[in-house]
């Protein structure tokens, strides 16, 4: 399996955007990156009236759209795939994925946090991204200190 | 591989909307469906500002959204997948994938056209979707004759 790893996080805890610099950082260090989100509140993907919107309200379970440089797939389910089923299937061609989410599956995670009260277990992580001074056990990290983390990364996940 | 055909014509022929009424006429079957477009002119899934999109423009290769209904994933590649990748890797779940373009590749090909200008050479076809009385050696049915057309893919396919 692709390493994959997850920055979990309250709600507003920062986790996207903290995502969104580590990205180009792990890029910087030769690694094609793709990322997840797990997603628990529904999302708009696609634009009404394309092509491809009005072949999934025709009531196609997969509709995709395949050109030369990119495609993009959209598919109902009837049950989750399972993080790693997900992983196996789709990011075949990359050499590192990062979830956003994902608090209840996978091996390696982080905590982003804004407060001194974190969701996970100590135990369950790798690192804790904050600001304020935590008592944990793993490694702290600065929210800015992106490069850190992504060295981190690197020395930590058996890649 | 998943049974594939592809509905192929010029643009404006008619091919979103003849799927659009092709995909629950076969659901009706009890098949579940796959729609797969060629896309050569570069297409905008996703909305700016949302996480996957920040994502996406963060430089990851692959983004995915995955919930427990449905998942969507925008994969940016080095070279486009061959048709019978896509439908290997993306399309494992339906009984058939309706392609909308893919002149150049699959094995089961009908052509839609409002004019008596067909872009597909006669021996590929396996039928013609025309209100014109054309002269072709293939069954040639109404672009209203959606349920004509489905029992004859049901028929024609090796399903």
């Amino acid at each position: 399996m692709v390493p994959t790893f997850s920055v979990i996080g309250k709600k507003n805890s920062g986790k996207t955007t903290f995502i969104e610099k580590l990205v180009p950082e792990l890029m910087r260090r030769g690694l094609r990156v793709g990322v997840l989100k797990h997603d628990v509140h529904g999302f708009e993907m696609d634009h009404e009236g394309k092509d491809t919107w009005r072949h999934t309200q025709a009531g196609a379970c997969t509709v995709a759209i395949a050109g030369p440089g990119k495609m993009a797939v959209l598919k109902n389910l009837e049950e989750e795939m399972p993080l790693e089923a997900v992983v196996e299937r789709f990011y075949w061609d990359v050499d590192m994925v990062v979830t956003e989410g994902y608090k209840r599956a996978g091996r390696y995670k982080i905590e982003i946090t804004r407060t001194d009260i974190l969701i996970s277990e100590p135990s369950e992580l790798m690192a804790v991204i904050s600001d304020l001074p935590l008592e944990v056990e793993v490694p702290r990290y600065s929210p800015e200190d992106v490069a850190g983390v992504a060295d981190f990364l690197l020395d930590n996940m058996n890649m």
